[in-house]
């Protein structure tokens, strides 16, 4: 068996999110649809961050495992070929066969759109960016942010769902406010998130531009451990899973390699 | 009454074009019934470029006459806030009463945008450019496109329409090809185009890069006066009305301003 890692950026518009569901069109669904019949393998993924409803993708990863010789340029070409302008795989590659999309993620970059002026967006950028109706004071903000890097409890930043997790602590190493215009970005990077806990700080952040909060309030907010003290959702659209960190290769121990442990 | 001179952006994916057809959605369609109970007038527009069904705008230009004392920037706010995210109003501008967005029109800058690489775009960019399954020989493209340069009989540029011209005339100022890796720009402006004229020359062009064609036969193109002699038709969504430019506005002669002929 082989097992391929693919690259993938979608629009997340017109998809019910990532994982397969009964009835609904998901990102997962229309690749399982088009990569079976190429490879002859019911195809099962498993994939790095189950993005929600309306979320994006720049570089989403995933792997599954197939019998099928077929040459990875070529999967990725008839892959394409038979997926809609909205999906796209950027890169299919053989993984050692231990490889787990999920599991080996070292860290996540999401990056939030806000789209800050009175007028709508160009219509171009519409899908992609939450309007926020006046400029941002984005000092304000940068400010507030500040308090959540580093190693903290996250429940306050967490929805409530059946997603098990051993903990609610997570690390943010990045949390970058910038600002171009009247287009602003969140830029978070971290070792893993809880249920729309970039959409829950974002929306958090906001309410400090507002002058509902003031930065100063962002440590009280993680003490409380209670989603009722953070701000609102963010929604789904301005929402980008940019790029998935992975530790780099090593070759195994020079013994294990010799015995065929890899 | 007063004249009042829109600059509207638009993603005409979704639109049967600019014109108002009975029972089809177009972007007047839109305005009208946007415009209208905004101004208690039965709006009639006035437009710049008839923009065909999947071509989009960045700068196009309209006018209409209403008797409502509404404030620009307050009826702009208005109607960009019942219009949806595909049609932005730029600008609203009190117009001179003889003002007309079409006839006035001296010269229009179109831009028709290619994806030239194997891969399919990325999903934000689809919607607006022509996948070229390769990458373009821009030199040629671009030897080719000199001869196009100029006034010239575009009449083998023209599809057969009942839109009525005096004459097949038609003076290019710019024809540009850029590229920025895959992607690449056919820059037009002129002082009016015929009846799908820029994405005729487009699909004649790229016959060049297929080598279909050498540049040197272009004159020939335009010598034949005929459809057939041209190139494919390119594809709508890839086109682009960018702007539309006007004679600076020049007081009129002392007298005439005298005697209110303005």
């Amino acid at each position: 068996m082989r097992n391929l890692r693919l690259t993938i950026a979608y629009d997340g518009s017109r998809y019910h999110g990532w994982q397969r569901q009964h009835g609904l069109v998901t990102v997962e669904g229309r690749l399982r649809e088009v990569l079976s019949p190429i490879t002859q393998t019911k195809v099962e993924m498993f994939v790095a961050g189950r993005t929600d409803a309306g979320v994006h993708a720049w570089g989403q990863v995933a792997n599954f495992c197939t019998a099928s010789q077929i040459e990875p340029e070529r999967l990725r070409r008839a892959a394409n070929g038979r997926l809609g302008p909205d999906i796209l795989v950027r890169r299919i590659e053989e993984a050692r066969p231990t490889f787990h999309a999920s599991i080996d993620a070292r860290a996540k970059h999401y990056r939030y759109r806000l789209w800050a002026h009175p007028d709508k967006p160009p219509y171009w950028l519409a899908p992609y960016c939450f309007h926020w109706y006046r400029s941002l004071d984005v000092e304000a903000v940068r400010e507030a942010a500040q308090h959540l890097l580093g190693e903290h409890d996250f429940k306050s930043f967490e929805t409530a769902s059946k997603q098990p997790r051993l903990t609610t602590v997570r690390t943010i190493c990045r949390l970058d406010v910038s600002r171009d215009g009247p287009r602003v970005r969140f830029d978070v990077v971290g070792n893993g998130f809880l249920y729309k806990m970039v959409r829950n700080i974002v929306g958090t952040l906001l309410e400090v531009d507002g002058g509902r909060r003031r930065p100063q309030e962002l440590p009280g907010i993680l003490e409380a451990r209670d989603r009722a003290a953070a701000g609102a959702t963010a929604p789904a659209h301005g929402l980008t899973l940019m790029r998935v960190f992975y530790a780099p290769r090593r070759p195994p121990p020079a013994g294990l390699q010799e015995q065929g442990w890899t």
